[in-house]
Protein backbone atom coordinates (compact mmCIF):
# COMPACT_ATOMS: atom_id res chain seq x y z
CA UNK A 1 0.00 0.00 0.00
CA UNK A 2 1.76 2.64 -1.11
CA UNK A 3 0.97 6.82 0.91
CA UNK A 4 -1.58 8.93 -0.53
CA UNK A 5 -0.34 10.95 -3.62
CA UNK A 6 -0.06 14.81 -3.37
CA UNK A 7 -2.38 15.92 -6.38
CA UNK A 8 -0.07 17.98 -9.30
CA UNK A 9 -2.56 19.30 -12.47
CA UNK A 10 -0.31 18.05 -15.78
CA UNK A 11 -1.07 20.69 -18.63
CA UNK A 12 0.36 20.70 -21.98
CA UNK A 13 1.27 24.21 -21.88
CA UNK A 14 3.27 23.46 -18.92
CA UNK A 15 7.09 22.75 -19.45
CA UNK A 16 8.41 19.57 -19.35
CA UNK A 17 11.34 18.75 -16.34
CA UNK A 18 14.54 17.05 -16.63
CA UNK A 19 17.39 16.71 -14.02
CA UNK A 20 20.45 14.37 -14.00
CA UNK A 21 23.08 14.30 -11.32
CA UNK A 22 25.69 17.11 -13.34
CA UNK A 23 25.80 18.01 -16.99
CA UNK A 24 25.39 14.87 -18.45
CA UNK A 25 21.93 15.32 -18.96
CA UNK A 26 22.26 18.17 -20.91
CA UNK A 27 22.75 15.28 -23.74
CA UNK A 28 19.11 14.52 -23.06
CA UNK A 29 18.22 18.03 -23.02
CA UNK A 30 19.55 18.42 -26.48
CA UNK A 31 17.93 15.34 -28.02
CA UNK A 32 14.48 16.17 -26.28
CA UNK A 33 14.78 20.13 -27.78
CA UNK A 34 15.46 18.42 -31.34
CA UNK A 35 12.63 15.73 -31.07
CA UNK A 36 10.36 18.14 -29.70
CA UNK A 37 11.55 21.88 -30.10
CA UNK A 38 8.21 23.63 -29.27
CA UNK A 39 8.32 22.32 -25.72
CA UNK A 40 9.68 24.37 -22.82
CA UNK A 41 12.20 22.56 -20.80
CA UNK A 42 13.63 23.44 -17.36
CA UNK A 43 16.76 21.16 -16.45
CA UNK A 44 18.07 20.81 -13.10
CA UNK A 45 21.55 19.65 -12.49
CA UNK A 46 22.79 18.43 -9.21
CA UNK A 47 26.08 19.45 -9.89
CA UNK A 48 27.14 19.77 -6.12
CA UNK A 49 26.84 16.28 -5.57
CA UNK A 50 27.37 14.92 -8.91
CA UNK A 51 28.27 12.13 -9.74
CA UNK A 52 25.59 9.60 -8.78
CA UNK A 53 27.14 6.37 -10.51
CA UNK A 54 29.59 5.59 -7.63
CA UNK A 55 27.15 5.70 -5.23
CA UNK A 56 24.34 3.61 -3.35
CA UNK A 57 21.02 2.96 -4.45
CA UNK A 58 19.40 4.62 -1.11
CA UNK A 59 21.78 7.71 -1.81
CA UNK A 60 20.58 7.98 -5.31
CA UNK A 61 17.01 7.36 -4.61
CA UNK A 62 16.98 10.36 -2.05
CA UNK A 63 18.73 12.70 -4.48
CA UNK A 64 16.50 11.27 -6.96
CA UNK A 65 13.76 12.46 -5.11
CA UNK A 66 15.17 15.77 -4.00
CA UNK A 67 15.10 16.69 -7.74
CA UNK A 68 11.78 15.85 -8.61
CA UNK A 69 10.42 17.64 -5.74
CA UNK A 70 11.94 20.62 -7.03
CA UNK A 71 11.15 20.36 -10.73
CA UNK A 72 7.39 20.26 -9.51
CA UNK A 73 7.30 23.00 -7.66
CA UNK A 74 8.85 24.68 -11.29
CA UNK A 75 5.27 23.71 -12.45
CA UNK A 76 6.00 20.73 -14.58
CA UNK A 77 3.74 18.30 -16.48
CA UNK A 78 6.17 15.22 -16.64
CA UNK A 79 9.92 14.33 -15.82
CA UNK A 80 13.06 12.84 -17.40
CA UNK A 81 14.88 11.49 -15.34
CA UNK A 82 18.43 12.07 -17.75
CA UNK A 83 20.73 10.16 -15.55
CA UNK A 84 21.02 6.75 -16.41
CA UNK A 85 21.99 5.77 -12.38
CA UNK A 86 19.11 7.40 -11.24
CA UNK A 87 16.75 5.69 -13.88
CA UNK A 88 18.53 2.56 -12.57
CA UNK A 89 17.59 3.02 -9.10
CA UNK A 90 15.11 5.39 -8.35
CA UNK A 91 12.79 5.30 -11.26
CA UNK A 92 10.12 2.99 -9.71
CA UNK A 93 10.21 4.63 -6.60
CA UNK A 94 9.52 8.59 -7.79
CA UNK A 95 6.68 6.73 -10.22
CA UNK A 96 4.99 5.80 -6.98
CA UNK A 97 5.87 8.90 -5.16
CA UNK A 98 5.06 11.74 -7.54
CA UNK A 99 1.42 11.78 -9.46
CA UNK A 100 2.63 12.66 -12.93
CA UNK A 101 4.44 11.19 -15.82
CA UNK A 102 7.86 10.09 -15.19
CA UNK A 103 10.00 8.79 -17.62
CA UNK A 104 13.75 7.30 -17.53
CA UNK A 105 16.61 6.85 -20.13
CA UNK A 106 16.54 2.99 -19.71
CA UNK A 107 13.77 1.50 -21.37
CA UNK A 108 14.38 3.90 -24.41
CA UNK A 109 17.89 2.35 -24.82
CA UNK A 110 16.97 -1.07 -23.92
CA UNK A 111 14.43 -0.84 -26.45
CA UNK A 112 16.45 0.77 -29.16
CA UNK A 113 18.97 -1.92 -28.79
CA UNK A 114 16.56 -4.73 -28.97
CA UNK A 115 15.27 -3.24 -31.98
CA UNK A 116 18.94 -3.09 -33.86
CA UNK A 117 20.34 -6.69 -32.63
CA UNK A 118 20.31 -9.11 -34.66
CA UNK A 119 22.58 -11.81 -33.29
CA UNK A 120 20.62 -11.22 -29.68
CA UNK A 121 24.01 -10.07 -28.40
CA UNK A 122 24.08 -6.71 -26.87
CA UNK A 123 27.23 -5.23 -24.71
CA UNK A 124 26.17 -2.18 -22.20
CA UNK A 125 28.58 0.48 -20.76
CA UNK A 126 27.49 2.39 -17.91
CA UNK A 127 28.58 3.56 -14.40
CA UNK A 128 29.55 0.82 -11.48
CA UNK A 129 26.07 1.65 -9.80
CA UNK A 130 24.02 0.97 -13.26
CA UNK A 131 25.51 -2.02 -13.52
CA UNK A 132 25.02 -3.24 -10.25
CA UNK A 133 21.05 -1.95 -10.36
CA UNK A 134 21.31 -5.11 -13.62
CA UNK A 135 18.98 -2.57 -15.01
CA UNK A 136 19.51 -3.08 -18.64
CA UNK A 137 19.69 -6.55 -18.75
CA UNK A 138 16.69 -7.57 -16.91
CA UNK A 139 14.55 -4.67 -19.23
CA UNK A 140 16.26 -6.39 -21.87
CA UNK A 141 15.42 -9.83 -21.45
CA UNK A 142 11.55 -9.08 -19.77
CA UNK A 143 10.96 -8.33 -23.51
CA UNK A 144 13.08 -10.63 -25.05
CA UNK A 145 14.59 -13.81 -22.95
CA UNK A 146 16.67 -15.18 -25.74
CA UNK A 147 18.90 -11.99 -26.07
CA UNK A 148 22.39 -12.39 -24.02
CA UNK A 149 23.19 -9.06 -22.58
CA UNK A 150 26.94 -8.24 -21.34
CA UNK A 151 27.47 -4.99 -18.89
CA UNK A 152 30.83 -2.93 -18.23
CA UNK A 153 31.22 -0.82 -15.99
CA UNK A 154 33.39 2.38 -16.89
CA UNK A 155 34.36 4.32 -14.33
CA UNK A 156 37.02 6.49 -15.77
CA UNK A 157 34.92 7.31 -18.95
CA UNK A 158 33.01 10.39 -17.02
CA UNK A 159 35.99 12.28 -15.47
CA UNK A 160 37.82 11.56 -18.94
CA UNK A 161 35.24 13.51 -20.71
CA UNK A 162 35.32 16.24 -18.24
CA UNK A 163 38.68 16.64 -18.53
CA UNK A 164 38.25 17.27 -22.59
CA UNK A 165 40.64 14.03 -23.55
CA UNK A 166 37.91 13.19 -25.89
CA UNK A 167 40.77 12.65 -28.83
CA UNK A 168 43.56 11.34 -26.52
CA UNK A 169 45.53 7.98 -27.03
CA UNK A 170 44.73 7.43 -23.08
CA UNK A 171 40.98 7.64 -23.66
CA UNK A 172 41.27 5.18 -26.70
CA UNK A 173 43.97 2.55 -24.44
CA UNK A 174 40.85 2.96 -21.34
CA UNK A 175 38.75 2.09 -23.63
CA UNK A 176 40.28 -0.59 -25.20
CA UNK A 177 40.20 -2.31 -21.99
CA UNK A 178 36.71 -1.53 -20.87
CA UNK A 179 35.41 -2.39 -24.30
CA UNK A 180 37.69 -6.25 -24.67
CA UNK A 181 35.46 -8.42 -22.68
CA UNK A 182 32.70 -7.18 -24.53
CA UNK A 183 33.99 -7.50 -27.88
CA UNK A 184 35.10 -11.00 -27.18
CA UNK A 185 31.48 -11.74 -26.38
CA UNK A 186 30.95 -10.61 -29.93
CA UNK A 187 28.10 -8.14 -29.00
CA UNK A 188 26.83 -6.51 -32.14
CA UNK A 189 25.00 -3.79 -30.30
CA UNK A 190 26.44 -1.85 -27.55
CA UNK A 191 24.42 0.19 -25.75
CA UNK A 192 25.99 3.58 -24.53
CA UNK A 193 24.47 3.74 -20.82
CA UNK A 194 25.74 7.09 -19.70
CA UNK A 195 24.71 10.39 -20.37
CA UNK A 196 28.76 11.73 -21.30
CA UNK A 197 29.31 8.53 -23.23
CA UNK A 198 27.40 9.94 -26.19
CA UNK A 199 30.57 12.75 -26.09
CA UNK A 200 32.47 9.44 -26.49
CA UNK A 201 31.18 8.00 -30.07
CA UNK A 202 33.80 8.33 -31.84
CA UNK A 203 36.47 6.69 -30.32
CA UNK A 204 34.04 4.10 -28.99
CA UNK A 205 32.74 3.31 -32.68
CA UNK A 206 37.40 3.50 -33.64
CA UNK A 207 37.83 0.50 -30.96
CA UNK A 208 34.47 -1.72 -31.23
CA UNK A 209 35.11 -1.72 -34.92
CA UNK A 210 32.77 -1.29 -37.59
CA UNK A 211 30.44 -4.14 -36.95
CA UNK A 212 29.20 -3.02 -33.77
CA UNK A 213 25.98 -0.62 -33.72
CA UNK A 214 25.67 2.01 -30.73
CA UNK A 215 23.13 2.77 -29.17
CA UNK A 216 22.73 6.71 -27.70
CA UNK A 217 20.28 6.30 -24.64
CA UNK A 218 20.07 10.23 -24.81
CA UNK A 219 18.13 9.57 -28.03
CA UNK A 220 16.62 6.64 -27.74
CA UNK A 221 14.48 8.56 -24.40
CA UNK A 222 13.86 12.07 -26.79
CA UNK A 223 11.59 9.30 -29.27
CA UNK A 224 10.03 7.71 -26.33
CA UNK A 225 9.00 10.99 -24.49
CA UNK A 226 7.79 12.39 -27.79
CA UNK A 227 5.59 8.91 -28.12
CA UNK A 228 4.37 8.88 -24.96
CA UNK A 229 3.30 12.56 -24.24
CA UNK A 230 1.15 12.37 -27.58
CA UNK A 231 -0.09 9.70 -26.46
CA UNK A 232 -0.79 11.17 -23.10
CA UNK A 233 -2.14 14.16 -24.63
CA UNK A 234 0.10 16.32 -23.02
CA UNK A 235 2.20 17.49 -26.01
CA UNK A 236 2.25 21.41 -26.32
CA UNK A 237 1.30 21.27 -30.04
CA UNK A 238 2.85 23.55 -32.81
CA UNK A 239 3.40 26.96 -30.92
CA UNK A 240 4.50 29.87 -33.23
CA UNK A 241 7.95 30.01 -30.80
CA UNK A 242 10.43 28.03 -29.96
CA UNK A 243 10.73 26.31 -26.95
CA UNK A 244 12.75 27.93 -23.81
CA UNK A 245 15.55 25.50 -22.01
CA UNK A 246 16.30 26.97 -18.27
CA UNK A 247 18.87 25.38 -15.96
CA UNK A 248 19.09 25.42 -12.82
CA UNK A 249 22.29 23.62 -10.70
CA UNK A 250 23.34 23.24 -7.46
CA UNK A 251 26.80 23.98 -7.02
CA UNK A 252 27.58 27.57 -9.04
CA UNK A 253 27.12 28.62 -12.71
CA UNK A 254 30.45 29.02 -13.98
CA UNK A 255 31.89 25.81 -14.41
CA UNK A 256 28.00 25.00 -16.03
CA UNK A 257 28.46 27.08 -18.51
CA UNK A 258 31.91 26.37 -19.35
CA UNK A 259 30.91 22.63 -20.17
CA UNK A 260 27.01 23.16 -20.89
CA UNK A 261 27.73 24.05 -24.42
CA UNK A 262 29.88 21.08 -25.08
CA UNK A 263 27.14 18.51 -23.62
CA UNK A 264 24.30 21.22 -25.31
CA UNK A 265 25.80 21.61 -28.93
CA UNK A 266 24.90 25.07 -28.55
CA UNK A 267 25.09 28.32 -26.16
CA UNK A 268 23.01 27.63 -22.81
CA UNK A 269 20.92 30.15 -20.96
CA UNK A 270 22.80 31.10 -17.96
CA UNK A 271 21.75 28.74 -14.71
CA UNK A 272 20.31 30.13 -11.45
CA UNK A 273 21.83 28.21 -8.59
CA UNK A 274 19.47 26.64 -6.02
CA UNK A 275 19.85 24.15 -2.70
CA UNK A 276 17.60 21.58 -2.70
CA UNK A 277 16.08 21.10 1.13
CA UNK A 278 16.12 17.26 2.45
CA UNK A 279 12.83 15.79 2.16
CA UNK A 280 11.67 12.55 3.47
CA UNK A 281 10.74 9.70 1.40
CA UNK B 1 34.43 41.38 13.82
CA UNK B 2 33.69 37.57 13.82
CA UNK B 3 30.42 36.29 15.44
CA UNK B 4 30.44 35.04 18.84
CA UNK B 5 32.10 31.39 19.31
CA UNK B 6 30.02 28.81 20.64
CA UNK B 7 31.98 27.42 23.81
CA UNK B 8 33.50 23.95 23.38
CA UNK B 9 35.84 22.44 26.55
CA UNK B 10 38.48 20.97 24.88
CA UNK B 11 39.93 18.34 26.76
CA UNK B 12 42.93 15.92 26.14
CA UNK B 13 40.93 12.61 26.95
CA UNK B 14 38.51 13.23 24.06
CA UNK B 15 39.53 12.07 20.60
CA UNK B 16 40.66 13.55 17.69
CA UNK B 17 38.15 13.99 14.61
CA UNK B 18 39.22 13.92 11.07
CA UNK B 19 37.03 14.53 7.99
CA UNK B 20 37.47 14.03 4.34
CA UNK B 21 35.15 14.37 1.46
CA UNK B 22 35.50 10.56 1.10
CA UNK B 23 38.05 7.49 1.61
CA UNK B 24 41.21 8.83 0.79
CA UNK B 25 41.39 10.95 4.01
CA UNK B 26 42.27 7.54 5.17
CA UNK B 27 46.14 7.89 4.44
CA UNK B 28 46.23 10.67 6.71
CA UNK B 29 44.07 9.05 9.12
CA UNK B 30 46.94 6.28 9.32
CA UNK B 31 49.82 8.74 9.49
CA UNK B 32 47.90 10.59 12.36
CA UNK B 33 47.27 6.62 13.90
CA UNK B 34 51.19 6.12 13.00
CA UNK B 35 52.94 9.19 14.75
CA UNK B 36 49.62 9.15 18.14
CA UNK B 37 48.90 5.18 18.59
CA UNK B 38 47.14 6.32 21.80
CA UNK B 39 44.88 9.16 20.52
CA UNK B 40 41.41 7.78 19.27
CA UNK B 41 40.39 9.15 16.30
CA UNK B 42 36.65 9.68 14.99
CA UNK B 43 36.41 9.77 11.55
CA UNK B 44 33.86 10.94 8.81
CA UNK B 45 33.77 10.73 5.07
CA UNK B 46 31.21 12.40 3.36
CA UNK B 47 30.74 9.70 0.49
CA UNK B 48 27.36 10.63 -0.44
CA UNK B 49 28.97 14.18 -1.52
CA UNK B 50 32.03 13.01 -2.86
CA UNK B 51 34.42 14.65 -4.53
CA UNK B 52 34.90 18.02 -3.28
CA UNK B 53 37.57 18.40 -5.66
CA UNK B 54 35.47 19.57 -8.91
CA UNK B 55 33.36 21.59 -7.01
CA UNK B 56 33.11 25.82 -6.09
CA UNK B 57 34.39 27.26 -3.05
CA UNK B 58 31.14 28.20 -1.89
CA UNK B 59 30.03 24.75 -1.45
CA UNK B 60 33.01 23.19 -0.38
CA UNK B 61 32.94 25.55 2.64
CA UNK B 62 29.19 24.21 2.93
CA UNK B 63 30.18 20.88 3.12
CA UNK B 64 32.98 21.35 5.38
CA UNK B 65 30.75 23.22 7.97
CA UNK B 66 28.34 20.48 8.07
CA UNK B 67 31.12 17.97 8.79
CA UNK B 68 33.05 19.85 11.25
CA UNK B 69 29.63 20.58 13.19
CA UNK B 70 29.21 16.39 12.89
CA UNK B 71 32.78 15.97 14.66
CA UNK B 72 31.81 18.52 17.41
CA UNK B 73 28.66 16.72 17.69
CA UNK B 74 30.79 13.66 18.33
CA UNK B 75 33.00 15.24 21.49
CA UNK B 76 36.13 15.61 19.90
CA UNK B 77 38.77 17.80 21.26
CA UNK B 78 40.55 19.30 17.75
CA UNK B 79 39.69 18.46 14.25
CA UNK B 80 41.41 17.54 11.61
CA UNK B 81 40.51 18.52 7.55
CA UNK B 82 42.37 15.76 5.67
CA UNK B 83 40.87 17.06 2.36
CA UNK B 84 43.28 19.03 0.72
CA UNK B 85 40.48 20.83 -1.26
CA UNK B 86 38.41 21.70 2.12
CA UNK B 87 41.79 22.84 3.67
CA UNK B 88 41.88 25.29 0.83
CA UNK B 89 38.94 26.82 0.63
CA UNK B 90 37.16 26.42 3.95
CA UNK B 91 39.65 26.30 6.88
CA UNK B 92 40.02 29.92 7.79
CA UNK B 93 36.16 29.74 7.23
CA UNK B 94 35.52 26.81 9.89
CA UNK B 95 38.76 28.05 12.24
CA UNK B 96 35.94 31.20 12.57
CA UNK B 97 33.01 29.48 12.94
CA UNK B 98 34.71 26.83 15.54
CA UNK B 99 35.74 27.28 18.91
CA UNK B 100 38.47 24.48 19.01
CA UNK B 101 41.60 23.86 17.35
CA UNK B 102 41.44 22.83 13.98
CA UNK B 103 44.12 22.02 11.21
CA UNK B 104 44.35 21.76 7.64
CA UNK B 105 46.77 19.76 5.07
CA UNK B 106 48.17 22.64 3.40
CA UNK B 107 50.41 24.61 5.91
CA UNK B 108 52.47 20.76 6.80
CA UNK B 109 52.66 20.12 2.89
CA UNK B 110 53.80 23.40 2.50
CA UNK B 111 56.70 23.55 5.30
CA UNK B 112 58.00 19.99 4.30
CA UNK B 113 58.31 21.02 0.71
CA UNK B 114 60.25 24.36 1.68
CA UNK B 115 62.28 22.09 3.74
CA UNK B 116 63.35 19.47 1.47
CA UNK B 117 63.48 21.93 -1.42
CA UNK B 118 67.72 22.62 -2.53
CA UNK B 119 66.82 24.41 -6.09
CA UNK B 120 63.57 26.53 -4.56
CA UNK B 121 61.31 25.20 -7.35
CA UNK B 122 58.39 23.19 -5.54
CA UNK B 123 55.39 21.57 -8.11
CA UNK B 124 52.31 20.50 -6.65
CA UNK B 125 49.78 18.23 -7.95
CA UNK B 126 46.39 18.40 -6.54
CA UNK B 127 42.32 18.78 -7.44
CA UNK B 128 41.59 21.24 -9.34
CA UNK B 129 39.69 23.24 -6.70
CA UNK B 130 42.71 23.20 -4.68
CA UNK B 131 45.01 24.38 -7.58
CA UNK B 132 42.28 27.33 -8.14
CA UNK B 133 42.49 27.90 -4.25
CA UNK B 134 46.38 28.90 -5.12
CA UNK B 135 47.09 27.89 -1.05
CA UNK B 136 49.75 25.56 -1.49
CA UNK B 137 51.61 28.45 -3.58
CA UNK B 138 50.24 31.64 -1.44
CA UNK B 139 51.50 29.62 2.10
CA UNK B 140 54.81 28.30 0.60
CA UNK B 141 55.63 31.99 -0.94
CA UNK B 142 54.38 33.63 2.50
CA UNK B 143 57.60 32.01 3.82
CA UNK B 144 59.58 32.11 1.21
CA UNK B 145 59.31 34.90 -1.61
CA UNK B 146 62.10 33.86 -3.33
CA UNK B 147 60.91 29.82 -4.16
CA UNK B 148 58.54 28.99 -7.42
CA UNK B 149 55.64 27.13 -7.61
CA UNK B 150 53.91 25.10 -10.15
CA UNK B 151 50.82 23.38 -9.47
CA UNK B 152 49.48 20.93 -11.57
CA UNK B 153 45.72 19.84 -11.50
CA UNK B 154 45.18 15.76 -12.04
CA UNK B 155 41.21 15.28 -12.53
CA UNK B 156 41.83 12.00 -13.15
CA UNK B 157 44.09 10.42 -10.71
CA UNK B 158 41.32 9.97 -8.39
CA UNK B 159 39.14 8.25 -10.30
CA UNK B 160 42.37 6.04 -11.73
CA UNK B 161 43.20 5.30 -7.40
CA UNK B 162 39.57 4.19 -7.12
CA UNK B 163 39.33 2.06 -10.20
CA UNK B 164 42.59 0.00 -8.30
CA UNK B 165 44.76 1.23 -11.51
CA UNK B 166 47.47 2.14 -9.96
CA UNK B 167 49.99 -0.47 -11.59
CA UNK B 168 48.41 0.21 -15.14
CA UNK B 169 50.29 1.92 -18.48
CA UNK B 170 47.14 4.06 -17.93
CA UNK B 171 48.18 5.89 -15.19
CA UNK B 172 51.52 5.99 -16.69
CA UNK B 173 50.72 7.48 -19.31
CA UNK B 174 48.28 10.07 -17.48
CA UNK B 175 51.14 10.67 -15.12
CA UNK B 176 53.68 11.76 -17.89
CA UNK B 177 51.32 13.72 -19.45
CA UNK B 178 50.28 15.61 -15.70
CA UNK B 179 53.68 15.86 -14.66
CA UNK B 180 55.79 16.61 -18.05
CA UNK B 181 55.23 20.66 -17.73
CA UNK B 182 56.28 20.58 -14.13
CA UNK B 183 59.70 18.77 -14.65
CA UNK B 184 60.06 21.07 -17.69
CA UNK B 185 60.44 23.69 -15.20
CA UNK B 186 62.75 21.42 -13.16
CA UNK B 187 61.06 21.15 -10.11
CA UNK B 188 62.97 19.09 -7.29
CA UNK B 189 60.20 18.74 -4.94
CA UNK B 190 56.72 17.24 -5.70
CA UNK B 191 54.04 18.10 -3.14
CA UNK B 192 51.03 15.11 -3.34
CA UNK B 193 48.13 17.84 -2.45
CA UNK B 194 45.82 15.17 -2.25
CA UNK B 195 44.97 12.49 -0.12
CA UNK B 196 44.76 9.81 -2.73
CA UNK B 197 48.11 10.35 -4.40
CA UNK B 198 49.84 8.72 -1.99
CA UNK B 199 48.45 5.47 -2.87
CA UNK B 200 50.11 6.58 -6.53
CA UNK B 201 53.87 6.82 -4.76
CA UNK B 202 55.33 4.18 -7.13
CA UNK B 203 54.48 5.41 -10.68
CA UNK B 204 54.87 9.04 -9.51
CA UNK B 205 58.58 8.28 -8.62
CA UNK B 206 59.25 6.45 -11.84
CA UNK B 207 57.67 9.01 -13.91
CA UNK B 208 59.25 12.02 -11.93
CA UNK B 209 62.44 10.50 -11.53
CA UNK B 210 65.13 10.02 -8.77
CA UNK B 211 66.00 13.70 -9.02
CA UNK B 212 62.30 14.71 -7.29
CA UNK B 213 61.59 14.40 -3.54
CA UNK B 214 57.83 13.36 -2.97
CA UNK B 215 55.87 15.06 0.07
CA UNK B 216 53.21 13.55 1.45
CA UNK B 217 50.97 16.30 2.73
CA UNK B 218 49.13 13.28 4.83
CA UNK B 219 52.88 12.41 6.45
CA UNK B 220 53.23 16.12 6.95
CA UNK B 221 50.09 16.73 8.34
CA UNK B 222 50.26 14.05 11.31
CA UNK B 223 53.63 15.38 12.79
CA UNK B 224 52.38 18.78 12.70
CA UNK B 225 49.32 18.16 14.28
CA UNK B 226 51.33 15.79 16.85
CA UNK B 227 53.48 18.58 17.24
CA UNK B 228 50.61 21.25 17.79
CA UNK B 229 48.36 19.51 20.21
CA UNK B 230 51.48 19.29 22.52
CA UNK B 231 51.84 22.52 22.25
CA UNK B 232 48.40 23.17 23.73
CA UNK B 233 48.78 20.21 25.69
CA UNK B 234 45.75 18.12 24.69
CA UNK B 235 47.76 14.79 23.46
CA UNK B 236 46.29 12.07 25.77
CA UNK B 237 49.43 10.84 27.04
CA UNK B 238 50.49 7.33 27.42
CA UNK B 239 47.75 5.58 27.94
CA UNK B 240 48.02 2.06 27.88
CA UNK B 241 45.68 0.90 25.45
CA UNK B 242 46.11 1.76 21.67
CA UNK B 243 43.71 4.48 20.38
CA UNK B 244 40.56 3.43 18.49
CA UNK B 245 39.42 4.40 15.14
CA UNK B 246 35.72 5.25 14.81
CA UNK B 247 34.72 5.98 11.31
CA UNK B 248 31.27 7.36 10.09
CA UNK B 249 30.10 7.83 6.52
CA UNK B 250 27.10 9.97 4.85
CA UNK B 251 27.01 6.93 1.48
CA UNK B 252 26.58 3.17 2.71
CA UNK B 253 29.31 1.22 4.39
CA UNK B 254 29.65 -1.63 2.10
CA UNK B 255 31.88 0.65 -0.75
CA UNK B 256 33.68 1.97 2.56
CA UNK B 257 35.06 -0.80 3.52
CA UNK B 258 36.10 -2.25 0.47
CA UNK B 259 38.26 0.37 0.06
CA UNK B 260 38.75 1.55 3.65
CA UNK B 261 41.85 -1.46 3.78
CA UNK B 262 43.82 -0.06 0.99
CA UNK B 263 44.04 3.68 1.94
CA UNK B 264 44.05 2.41 5.81
CA UNK B 265 46.72 -0.33 5.55
CA UNK B 266 45.39 -2.19 8.08
CA UNK B 267 41.25 -3.52 8.16
CA UNK B 268 38.62 -0.74 9.41
CA UNK B 269 35.95 -1.11 12.08
CA UNK B 270 32.85 -1.70 10.82
CA UNK B 271 31.42 2.09 9.84
CA UNK B 272 28.09 3.69 10.76
CA UNK B 273 25.96 5.93 8.55
CA UNK B 274 24.93 8.99 9.24
CA UNK B 275 22.57 11.91 7.46
CA UNK B 276 24.19 15.56 8.14
CA UNK B 277 22.07 17.92 8.64
CA UNK B 278 22.16 21.58 6.45
CA UNK B 279 24.07 24.25 8.71
CA UNK B 280 23.60 27.66 8.13
CA UNK B 281 26.87 29.34 8.15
Amino acid sequence: VSAPKPVQTARSELPIGIFDSGIGGLTVVRQIHKALPHEDLVYLGDTARVPYGTKSPATVIRFACEDTAFLLRQGVKAVVVACNTASAWALAALQREFALPIFGVIEPGARAALAQSRNRRIGVIATPATVRSRAYPECIRTRDPRVRVFAQACPLLVPLVEEGWVRHSVTQAVLREYLAPLLRQRVDTLVLGCTHYPLLKSPIREVAGPHVQLVDSAASCATYVRDALQKLDLLAGDRPRRGTIRPYVTDEIDRFQTMANRFLGFPAERPRQVELPPRSV
